[in-house]
């Protein structure tokens, strides 16, 4: 039965880069071949940035190489320049995920260019990809798109104009993250509308996290407006280095229970998540872990949605 | 300025019920001054239940009477039984919670009676309350409306045939909880939406366990379908000692944060509310305290709901 919304694991990307402790290779490659195994469609594995910026992914090529024998798991790697896509076609990756800040400032800090600048990177790794035997999937990110730890409010016109940007540069989809936890159910609405209307013709997928405990809620506004992919972390490992106070990615196994007790098809195992939960906290022993469900359990006479859908 | 939405502070009552040491009475009115003070309109300040039962509520009479000495707060009690309603009629209560089960089996291992039974106390409340001189607001409580621990899913057929029959004994409004944290947001717009197609002449409140993440998604689902009053406590504190697994309620501050970045107003000032949680954690030094607003602050250039109105 066909998934109705994918949720993509970015633990492996946004969670463990905040995490100082490098984790084995082949514990990462357990995380991914079970988390796959549990029905996740979609994993960024790894990041194709300098080790010596973020030792965490000194096994980038690895990472991807294993990850790449899970057999029908998109496997997807953030880049943060040219370079980095470059290395990434060398891999094989399904998806290259490229992120830009639409606000200048957080740009600035982030990636240490302007907009115009990462906008022009992003031309060169259309350029790169197209030419590539073997092209992947390019997904423009929209860093900021819901409110900026430096600038505030980002204008909802900003966003759509760097939405329609990253689209005629070549994007073959995009996607909107709440990079710092500044999102409320009404500005996903203003701005998913307004990107969508623009771009409809691009899937677009949202990335939240739960820094003030709204991520669900979020990402039940982004659906109502026909989001179908959302990323979300096991445990809601994660945080943005750059972000102050930015907590967690939405946790997988509460955004999953929710939207297969709606009756969302999300095509996976909860209870096969859980127990890969407990996998990655047994290897992260130290990291804290979030989420309900794995505290209260799945509740009595729960019917995930491809059963209620069939009877 | 009006409020859109009225946030009701159950924390006191449904948090209390289940911390074993006995909280001073002085700390109760403290709570209750200064979470007034930060704006919230109304507080279940106690429960008129037998002392042996639920020794929390031995002061029930001194908190009562030291809540109605709050300018403008509507203060409200929780009610098990007619002696409770009789009781709550002679300390002059604004507003008298009674609450039953829609799942039979929840209703006689709560009560020790049958649903029927239940519903027939009520009318018995209603008639006390229609003779009596300073007559309460009487609001009809639908416990499990949204599963049942016991009985898994309850019908939506069900939560209506009961609403209608405690709207017709005598309710001035009614409250539909998640008691066991069960609901999601799609069965929360399908029973509220039921709900108020046949009893949308009174208000209909909504009140959300936090169990498995989707709290603050049941929220808006909720008032997507035009509700207007929630229930919740500062820090998440609560859980129902009859519902195994079920933990906090939705946490006063996100939600208020929640809804007046929305532009909702909920008239509370977020950053006094913030002190009453500290005084809160103070006072329950043992209690473990919920939410992300607390640890993660206000978002930069954060407006409140009344000011953005304004400008």
């Amino acid at each position: 039965m066909a998934r109705d919304v994918i949720l993509r694991e970015v633990g492996l990307r946004d969670g463990l880069q905040s995490v100082a402790t490098f984790v084995a290779t082949e514990a990462k490659l357990e995380w991914i071949r079970r988390e796959a195994a549990a029905g996740v469609a979609e994993i960024e594995v790894t990041s194709y940035v300098p080790p010596k910026l973020l030792p965490q992914f000194v096994d980038a090529a690895d990472v991807t190489a294993g990850a790449l024998r899970v057999a029908g798991l998109t496997v997807a790697a953030l880049v943060p320049n040219t370079r980095g896509a470059q290395r990434g076609l060398e891999l094989g990756v399904h998806k290259i995920n490229f992120v830009m800040s639409v606000s200048e400032t957080h740009n600035i800090k982030n990636v240490r260019r302007s907009r115009e600048a990462s906008l022009a990177d992003f031309r060169d790794m259309a350029a790169l990809a197209r030419a590539h035997a073997r092209r992947p999937i390019l997904c423009g990110g929209l860093a900021t798109a819901l409110g900026c730890s430096y600038e505030g409010a980002v204008p909802v016109d900003d966003v759509v104009r760097y939405a329609v940007a990253l689209a005629e540069a070549g994007a073959d989809e995009l996607i909107i993250p709440d990079t710092v936890g500044y999102a409320n159910p009404a500005l996903v609405r203003r701005v998913f509308k307004a990107v969508l209307a623009e771009v409809g013709s691009l899937p677009v997928a949202a990335h939240f996290h739960d820094t003030r405990g709204t991520g669900l809620a979020n990402l039940l506004a982004a659906l109502d407006c026909g989001v179908r992919a959302f990323d979300a972390s096991l445990g809601g490992l994660g945080g943005c280095p750059f972000a102050p106070g930015a907590t967690g990615n939405i946790v997988m196994e509460d955004a999953a229970y929710m939207l297969e007790s709606m009756g969302v098809n999300t095509g996976i195992d909860l209870n096969a998540l859980l127990e890969v939960r407990q996998l990655l906290q047994a290897a992260l022993p130290e990291a804290t872990l979030y989420g309900g469900l794995a505290r209260a359990g799945l509740p009595r006479g729960f019917t995930p949605a491809r059963e209620a859908l069939a009877a």
